[in-house]
């Protein structure tokens, strides 16, 4: 039996689609609070819950043993988390604690947890972040991730736990929520090419970020709960490459027959540019991106037409 | 207007005091779950709260402007953390939110959060912990307080609010509790040789730490107020100099007509050693700690002799 929070948003209810489809059983967690219901996939057993109430590890313990927890749920964005911070820190980090409790108590559970390359910040990297860089996040949502993963080293290092967790870049694809126009740079601009006919940036053209296809992302998800070593492992789930702001808008543009893209203002806490360096992952579970980004914004917008039409 | 945070625990008070002493108007909040009320200083106009809880500022904003904010409050040891996590992120850190937003509504405001030597862990150092170290905090409890400077660090960069995070190595003195046996390398082994004539090490006797006296630690963090200058700053709280267990307890021993020392087991989360490089903020405050260890052992016997007979 495998646990999955967040079942409700866009990459946990994808993971746990894709674990059905491998034959798992799946119980799905989601407070509902970001996540819809009518994204939860067919055959999860569903749990409404908050994650930060410390009941959680009572309300859980019934379903005995989980193989793997994947703890996905969370407040997703940087700007967001400038609206409430205390409200993100439990969101993103006390959840944290109550699952790793719940994980203590299966049998030989493998912990993964989707991380950020938020918890970067501005390290002074301009290129590349690699897993032992330095972290200085600039996001409230950065610094509960990172405060997360040290929690997973502790429970690896005191308590022989295996935990991972996965610096997601820019994960996008079908699936995201269009409604959403604070969180998930592609899938606000195709919302807005396809809603009102124009991209609106708020930010400068050459700032550039790494993508990687939502199918990539719950195979790295997949693969991490599979690699059964001891101890507390860190991957970037990243593609290597940079694309700018400015060849995204351009090429979502093309798919929805040339729509206008305007800048204007900006982003708070937001970085200029970031690329990860995916060596890591690629030499200790082979994972690598492979969808090309045409391709994966071929699939996105045509999910989103038949989507909002 | 000051505020003071932890008014009633062992540094709080004796900053609050020395601030009243030097003539401040002092608000202290504390929610006596570690601290008493009978050690929050005369002429303190007290408040009990818990500082976690989202309407502090609610509370506090009727004293109008404080010129400088002491966050001293909060669970203070590695060992009590691994009790309850989720209780110790919202004393530690969860707190520190809630008094930030308070720091922005008074019209330029110095924050100085006590922070400590634990949110560096094991990161390869051995000697003489420099704040740009690498951070690899080994318990809940350093990892709560390290998400806190991060957080110090966000309103500096984001809001211009002048913040300051002083890392505590091991401060003790008169006035540290003698009845919490899990907080406090001095207190618990004075308290042993007073109350049962033995000290019971939990650990090896080669382990080495810095010590600060007391009332050198309360100028520190009030040159800390006093510093003007825009920005963030992390200052070590630390003498630079190395003492093992074992001199340690030989000269509180010496203190108490030759007490026995036996040394088993250990404790969860401990570090071997470590020092800490004081010369940051000696060239920026002009601070160093001057009380040399036998003569802070000696006040702190004497008064601990007072205290329990």
């Amino acid at each position: 039996m495998i646990l999955v929070s967040g079942v409700a948003g866009f990459i946990g209810a994808k993971v746990a689609k894709s674990l059905i489809e491998s034959g798992k059983v799946v119980v799905g967690v989601d407070d509902l609070s970001l996540g819809k219901l009518s994204n939860v996939p067919k055959g999860v057993i569903f749990e409404e819950f908050d994650l930060a109430n410390t009941h959680l590890v009572k309300t859980l313990e019934k379903y005995g043993d989980f193989e793997a927890i994947y703890h996905i749920a969370g407040q997703s964005g940087g700007e967001p988390s400038y609206d409430d911070p205390v409200r993100d820190l439990n969101s993103n980090t006390a959840s944290t604690l109550n699952l790793l409790s719940l994980a203590l108590k299966s049998n030989d559970c493998v912990f993964v947890y989707a991380s950020t390359v938020s918890v970067y910040g501005e390290n002074g990297k301009t290129q590349l972040q690699q897993e032992d860089d330095t972290c200085n996040p600039k996001s409230f949502y950065g610094v509960g991730k990172l405060a997360s993963e040290h929690y997973l080293r502790i429970y690896a290092d005191q308590y022989g736990l295996k935990t991972r967790a996965l610096r997601l870049f820019n994960i996008y694809g079908p699936g995201q929520s269009l409604d959403n126009m604070r969180q998930g740079m592609v899938s606000i601009f195709v919302s807005q090419a396809l809603k009102s006919g124009q991209i609106t940036v708020r930010g400068s053209s050459d700032r550039y970020r790494d993508f990687v296809y939502i199918n990539d992302a719950v195979n790295a998800f997949k693969l991490a709960a599979n690699y059964l070593n001891v101890g507390h492992f860190t991957f970037n789930i990243s593609s290597g490459s940079a694309t700018s702001v400015e060849q995204l808008c351009s090429a979502i543009s093309d798919e929805f027959d040339t729509v206008p893209v305007q800048y204007e203002g900006s982003t708070p806490g937001d970085i200029h540019g970031y690329t990860g360096d995916p060596s890591r992952i690629e030499s200790v579970l082979g994972w690598t991106a492979t969808t090309p980004l045409n391709i994966g914004l071929s699939e996105m917008s045509l999910w989103a037409k038949e989507t909002v039409e």
